[in-house]
């Protein structure tokens, strides 16, 4: 366990490290609430990557992973000038849907600032849903506990 | 009920109008699933103005409205150019806690794009949770029917 | 003129109106230099409407209007909750390229808040230059005083 | 020379890494305009940090680096999951006044992106300009070849 906050353990999700930009910060000082999602996107999209190959491949084979539902709950705030390590897993899937968890922790003092999810459906380039690619499938069988 | 795909009646609702910026959109052509959170920010913003007075004069007076959860089901996907309505009610409420829903429907076909809910508490300013303004409460009570 | 820090006469020029949003601000409490480009392109989206026909149309025809240079002056800032009043007008064009001015008006001193301007080609699909519609050309020359 | 169409040597510039993000970019597939300004933010946060100390301390001590002008030229179109490194160098300075140089340049192809640059000018909390601290002053004397 990383800190007390942390129901989970994170030592099989994938990291990603970042720095909060001014531009990221609301007149509060602190990170704006809908922010939270584009780092959640950094660490998703490396997290692709690092599994199979580039998000970006999968847009050019005619794949689009669309978000259907995300959510978020902020427990501390992040400030200007944070070190952040965003964490991602992939906790659910089916033949077209993959649920994501993240998690992200302050570096300095490994205070867990956010939980959040997203779910994505897989669809083709007109939008219509359809079937993940079948050498995906296996990757994320064999290596994911399936809990759909 | 202003669509099929839609359980609630919107009438008592709180809506404002709004064009789709370039800026809001990704390169899948459409609305980037965070934003959704900055127009529902855009017509919280404007519920509290109308059932009390500015945000900002909360602010003056030494509140913050912590976003503590926040979530969005993404239903159909906005595009470019088009006009939105975002509506906001009030769903729950305590001495120190609220809780928003929204809907935000495309004016061109009435498409329900998004639902979403954010959660906040009142704190001071340093960030330590506080009861809202009675004078809030008071307001609060009158309108709303509250489930909390 | 609108207020004395103002050397040019807004009569002519397009305008809209636009509230400061949170999530518009940084952590200094006021607009982050970066998102006044977005109102920009918030009013020049609606200048190109009223010329002539929605910008997403262009698009549809085969047309983009890439972005090639811009700047802003920072007067004074903008904070949350600010009624804003953004301006628009085309000050140069030849048969590829256009060039817009802006200026953003505090709605409650009159304040002058940013100048700005951008440049733009029309390319096509494919982001190679090309000439803008004749009849988009013969707008302009009527309308616009021509500086080029 | 980094490239043909760069014509400054970067060799002493401070450097940044950068990949972009989805939501970085807008439905044309490139990187929205009004972000790259955002990616400047980025690096000279960081080169401010590697002369001198983190500007979080600055702020802490009662400075703010007001940004004042802005401008960016746009050369080629960077894309969704590109790696990008951004160059800083300051260029000017007074007592009051700085003035940040930028170029963005993609890894892949060693492409120029943009060329930017931003002034400032130090203010104390309430927004009155003011010198900058005489420390800093010291190092960019020492360091920066002064086009004042």
């Amino acid at each position: 366990m990383i800190n007390p906050g942390l129901s989970v353990n994170l030592t099989n999700w994938h990291s990603e490290r970042l720095r909060v930009r001014y531009a990221d910060t609301d007149r509060m000082g602190v990170v704006y609430h809908a922010n939270y999602f584009i780092y959640f996107e950094a660490c998703r999209s490396e997290l692709i990557r690092s599994l199979w190959k580039p998000y970006s491949e999968l847009e050019k084979e005619g794949y689009l992973l669309l978000v259907i539902d995300a959510g978020c709950r902020y427990r501390q705030a992040a400030e200007y000038d944070d070190i952040l390590f965003v964490y991602a897993t992939i906790s659910k899937f089916t033949d077209v849907r993959i649920r994501f968890e993240y998690r992200i922790i302050r570096d300095s003092d490994q205070a867990l600032i956010v939980e959040g999810y997203t779910e994505h459906c897989f669809a083709d380039k007109k939008g219509k849903p359809c079937r993940m690619p079948p050498e995906l499938k296996e990757i994320l069988t064999e290596k994911y506990q399936n809990d759909a």
